[in-house]
Order: C-alpha cells, then sequence, then structure tokens
C-alpha cells in the first residue's frame, strides 16, 4: 500500500511549555509531503522529523492565531537559504498574504523561490487542492476567529487487473484502461466477461481530517463520516468545559463524541491546555466514549 | 556581590539546528532581566531557564536577520496571554517597529501591556540605557546589515564605610554620602581625616560585552577594553576564513584574537556555524590565541 503517514511535530496549544511545541503536522502521502499549521519552532522540530525538507510543497493553516503559524516565517526563511527553487504554496486564510509579505520581503531578500498564496474562503467546506491521487477539503470549524479543518482524501484506485484471467480470454491492451475502471470485457463474439472476474478491488481510499481549533460541533460529523482517521482538539478535560465554552475550544469527551458520531477508525487527541501536567486524564475522558483514542506527542509517526 | 549573570537561550547561527537554538541571551544583573537578540523558539527557552519572565523589562536586538528577532513576536504575544501589565522596551534598529507592529496589531489585539521601541542609530557608540546602578552602550560592529553589539557596565559603586572609624571619630550623619563618595573628613577642629581610613573601596564595577554579528573588527577593541566577560561570535573555524570574510563573520581565532587584544577576562564564543557537528575544532583554535575561552551552549550560566 502506498504511503500515509500522520506525523505530529508539535501538539501544545497557545501558550508554549518545555513539555509541548505549538501545532504542526506533515502528512506524508505517497512522499509527497504536507503541512498542516506551523507554530514558533516548526522549522526544528521538521529537521528532527528526518523529513525531506525539498518535498513539502504546500502548507495548510487552519486559522491566524500564533501558536498556528508564527512558525512560518523562520521556515519560509530557512528554504531560502537551502537554497529551495520550488514554489511553496500556502492555503489559509486571505489575511496571511499581507501579514507575512512585508515580513518576507525585508528578511527573505532574494530568495531563490516563490511562495504562492492560495487563500480559501473559511465559511464553505471547499475543495482547494487536488492531485492525481487525493483532494483536501477545508471543514468549516467554529472557533474565536474564522477557521478551518482539513480533510485529506485520497481518490478512488481504479480495480487491479487479475493478470492470468486477462491471459485466459486473451483480451487486447486496448481494453485494459476500461477493465481498470470497472467496465465488463465484450468479446467479438459479443460475450460478456464480468468485469468482478477479471478485477480484485483495490484498497479502499484513505481519508484523514484534522480538527483544530473548535469548540464542539456536531455538525462536521457529516462531513467526517467514516475516515481512517481523525484529528480533534481537546484543549480540556471536562471538568474545565466552562473554560472550553468560553474559549470555543473542546473536552477530550467532545472529540470523543464526534469520532463516535461520525464512525471514525481512530481518533488522535491533541491542543492540550498548558494547564496540564500530564494527559492521562484527556485519554481516559476520551477512551470511555471512543476506545480507539490515541494521544498526540511530539515526533509520533502514524500510519494510516 | 549583587547578581550579574550570563543566561545563553541559544547560540547557533542561521540555520537552525536540533543542536543549537537561535541566538538569545538573558543577562540577569540584580535580579532585573536584560534580552539580547531573541531567535524562534527563545519563549520556550526562557521557559525552560526558569527566569522569571515578569522581571525581563529590556530587549535589545544587535540586528534585523531573522535568526536574531523572529522570537519576538511569539514572545510579546505569549506575555499578552499570561496578562503581563508592565511596559516592555525593545531597543533595535529603527525598522523593527514597522515590521512588528502589525503583526502585534492582528496577532495581540487587547493585549494588557505596551510594547515601547526605542531606535537606536547602528552607526554610532551611544548610550541606550542607564538606570542607577548600570549602562548600556552599543557597540557597532560590521556585518551585511547594520548591526550593533552591546556593552554592559556597571556604574561604579560607593566606598563602603568602615564603621569602626566613623564610630571612633565620632563623624555625624550628615557626612556618610560625602565619605562614601570619596571626600576626607574635616573635624571642628579643622583636622584632615583621609577618606581611605575611613572607608575600604567598592567591588570594582563589572562589565559585558557581547559582539554579535560581525567580520574581524580590531577597532571594537578600544570600546571593549578589560572586560570581565567579552560573547564574540565564532561562526566559523580558520579553514573556513573565506566563508567568513564573505558572509562577514568572525572565525574563532579572530573572536580570540580580539579578546587577547582588548585584554577582557574571559571569553565566550557562539553562533556556530550549522556545518560543524561539534564545536571542538573552534574552541581549540580561540584557546591557542586566548587560552580562557570557552564555548557556549545552550542553558549555560555564566557568573561575573
Amino acid at each position: 500500500m502506498e504511503k500515509f503517514e500522520v506525523n505530529i511535530l508539535g501538539c501544545g496549544s497557545a501558550l508554549p511549555t518545555t513539555r509541548h511545541q505549538a501545532t504542526s503536522q506533515v502528512l506524508n502521502i505517497r512522499e509527497k509531503l504536507f503541512m498542516i499549521d506551523c507554530g514558533e519552532g516548526t522549522q526544528v522540530q521538521l529537521r528532527r522529523s528526518k523529513l525531506k525538507f525539498s518535498r513539502l510543497g504546500h502548507i495548510f493553516i487552519s486559522h491566524l492565531h500564533g501558536d498556528h503559524c508564527f512558525g512560518l516565517i523562520g521556515l519560509i526563511s530557512t528554504f531560502g537559504m537551502l537554497e529551495r527553487t520550488a514554489d511553496l504554496h500556502i492555503h489559509c486564510h486571505p489575511d496571511l498574504e499581507g501579514l507575512l509579505r512585508p515580513q518576507m520581503n525585508y528578511f527573505c531578500k532574494g530568495m531563490p523561490y516563490s511562495v504562492i498564496f492560495h487563500p480559501y474562503s473559511p465559511n464553505t467546506a471547499s475543495l482547494i487542492y487536488e492531485d492525481r491521487s487525493m483532494t483536501v477539503t477545508t471543514i468549516p470549524l467554529r472557533h474565536r476567529m474564522p477557521t478551518c479543518g482539513f480533510l485529506f482524501r485520497e481518490k478512488p484506485l481504479p480495480n487491479h487487473l487479475r493478470r492470468d484471467m486477462i491471459d485466459f480470454y486473451g483480451i487486447p491492451i486496448c481494453w485494459m484502461n476500461r477493465i481498470k475502471n470497472g467496465e465488463d470485457y465484450v468479446t467479438d463474439e459479443g460475450e460478456v466477461i464480468a468485469n468482478e472476474r477479471l478485477t480484485t478491488p483495490a484498497d479502499p481510499p484513505r481519508a484523514y481530517a484534522y480538527c483544530s481549533d473548535t469548540s464542539f460541533l456536531p455538525r462536521i460529523v457529516e462531513q467526517i463520516q467514516g475516515v481512517d482517521l481523525l484529528f480533534h482538539e481537546a484543549t480540556f478535560v471536562e471538568a474545565d468545559a466552562a473554560r472550553a465554552r468560553q474559549t470555543q475550544h473542546s473536552t477530550a469527551g467532545q472529540a470523543a463524541t464526534i469520532a463516535r458520531d461520525a464512525g471514525v477508525g481512530r481518533l488522535i487527541i491533541g491542543h492540550y491546555s498548558a494547564r496540564y501536567n500530564d494527559e492521562t486524564e484527556l485519554l481516559q475522558e476520551a477512551q470511555a466514549i471512543f476506545p480507539r483514542t490515541q494521544l498526540a506527542q511530539e515526533n509520533l509517526c502514524i500510519e494510516l
């Protein structure tokens, strides 16, 4: 199966601690890297991860709070010093370009590559990236400022041809793509050979949903239904639910409720408030509702 | 003796590594904290140092390369979240305010404290800070953009009164300050008691000079003559002297030459290029010229 990995670079929240870095994740999908959020210190975490800088082409920023984007200028600047030439694409709220350009013009003069901003509208779920094998769609969330999560979804793969059956029926080459894509084969004599005799099903397409930062928002359940892996923020424990409401964050129990109701494969929680010295209580609360829950931690890599 | 400490938060150079943080130092002078430079990740290093955030009132930025200032916005933002109310003063090149204000206006709305910029002219040595016990003067350096080092110097302290002698001569209270400040005592009968019979000398004032980033610049020797501790950048080994010239940095040997010629007490070197996997060669080159050399490293604290 092709690679589909989620690397956690940082899973703390607004106040940085010595235990958790600011938010950033990198997906490795078939050796293309996609970054989600880029808090301060992300470039050092990226170096630590040993992921190849040059394979990172697209960065997705969920919202413009500092702990999700203060690392961009350092990363952009370092890529320049490393003589990057490939364009770097940043998908973000429309305001970010106006904030970053003056910094780039001052600090990153003469960079050998371009940064291209792709503003998205934070209010509607929209397709913001597509290539041959996958799509990225925004997941509008509810936070103190316009915020989107991101849904990474593989495209369905063509079926695998059964070489033995192709040979058995002597099917000509020109039919191969049609059969891969599901057509039945019709012989010159008009005999119909059902597609399922000629192929085995492809691996089912995988999907990853990233939802941070957000208050408890049941309407996202529909959009993320059945994803293989869900990252959902769990800034607070239930006892701090009032604080969660006030700051428009979620509790661990709320994250697990979303995971359960969406029937996801696995849940990973993070974006821990600095007030907790460890995350055991967050994990227990979530697992009570959705047992297949795991804690995010720096340098964790999860394969889908 | 009153506290005068240099805390190294980061001593790497432009390209961050997993071994060294971007540049930042914090001086603790009589429990007032002064930060010099603020590269990305400084706020986490500051937290790690266990120095009290609230005692930091002044930040001195040597120049506007990212590895010396990208950590400011995160630090400023975090101080806001921590409900700081005291003004924060930033001494820097005049361009910095125009770069940071738009970021602060967007990311740090409603902060309960003010950031006050104090631009200095990078071309002339100038007094940029003074309080009852110390001064800070810029040290103009030569780098790819306007850059200054900083000279932190204690003011001379008054002599200590010898209580036994004061009692012996029955000297009235009104004379105390005059005697502390060096005057002889004259009795009502006109007898002159020499000051040195009445006092013991105060501790000599201490001085710390910070010189980064700079090409080899012998003219600074005069300004930093005899300081107790000199931090001088040593980005390269002698074998890479051509690269040092080209990028307007110094070699370890050049740093040591400055230290020797200025007759400083001790030298600490840092701002290591990412190309070296350890700093042994830098240290050896410097010590061959100036034996009282030490390597900077993260979380090192040096007392003067």
